[in-house]
């Protein structure tokens, strides 16, 4: 397990692990652009190592995930867990609770894009149960 | 040269090789996003081999350009060149014009993202002449 998430590629700072209050397992979220008046967009990168992941959260203008590498999961409330991989781009609406976080096995580098960032940025959730974590890996 | 090109790390799609009248050189810019009433953002990758570069234009809205891989320039006008290489992140305000791409050497990978599309996308300006892009590499 070790050796599968240090073959995964940085291109960003990797930054300091996230709260345990937003992500269950090592989480390390680093801002690249913060939002402003003139872009409105927040961007930025979380590494997820294997086993990670946010808490369930909703964005109000919606977000954008970017995978550069790796293997990982997302869901949104009520559907089917998406698997997202390195090259994959998926969104998820305004309002609606979703996760993200690396598979069991393989960790995760993912950019993220808030846009419409007037309209706010995030709503947090509870935690991400190791049950529902692990009914989602038995779906792989 | 060809080997330095060889080396970057493709995570997006290739795509097809963009027209010679918004580019000089071999780019090949793919839509990862398109823009919608929704999300309001457009995002996509262009590789760039060494030499090539965009030609001037600007964005309603501005855009924010985010380096994976390779080692390029960006320029807004009237400002001295920027060196961009995997990593880093710029970002060029609403209605100014810029140019952005490879170094003569090595080639680029990059992500662009265009927020607040409901004010527009992209306005095409002339070319980067031989001697503008020699005399910014001149100053690397």
């Amino acid at each position: 397990m070790e050796n599968t998430t240090q073959e995964l590629t940085s291109i960003f700072p990797k930054g300091e692990k996230g709260s345990n209050d937003l992500f269950t397992g090592n989480a390390y979220p680093t801002a690249l652009i913060d939002a402003d008046s003139i872009y409105n967009t927040l961007v930025g990168n979380v590494y997820f190592e294997p086993g990670a992941r946010s808490n369930w959260h909703s964005h109000p203008a919606g977000q954008i995930l970017i995978i550069t590498d790796g293997i990982g999961y997302h869901q949104i409330e009520g559907k089917p867990i998406e698997i997202i991989k390195k090259g994959d781009v998926v969104k998820c609406p305004p309002n609606v609770k979703h996760w993200h976080g690396a598979s069991a096995d393989v960790g995760l580098q993912q950019l993220y894009i808030i846009p419409n960032t007037d309209k706010g940025i995030v709503e947090w959730n509870e935690a991400v149960t190791a049950e529902q974590y692990s009914i989602n890996n038995s779906n792989k």
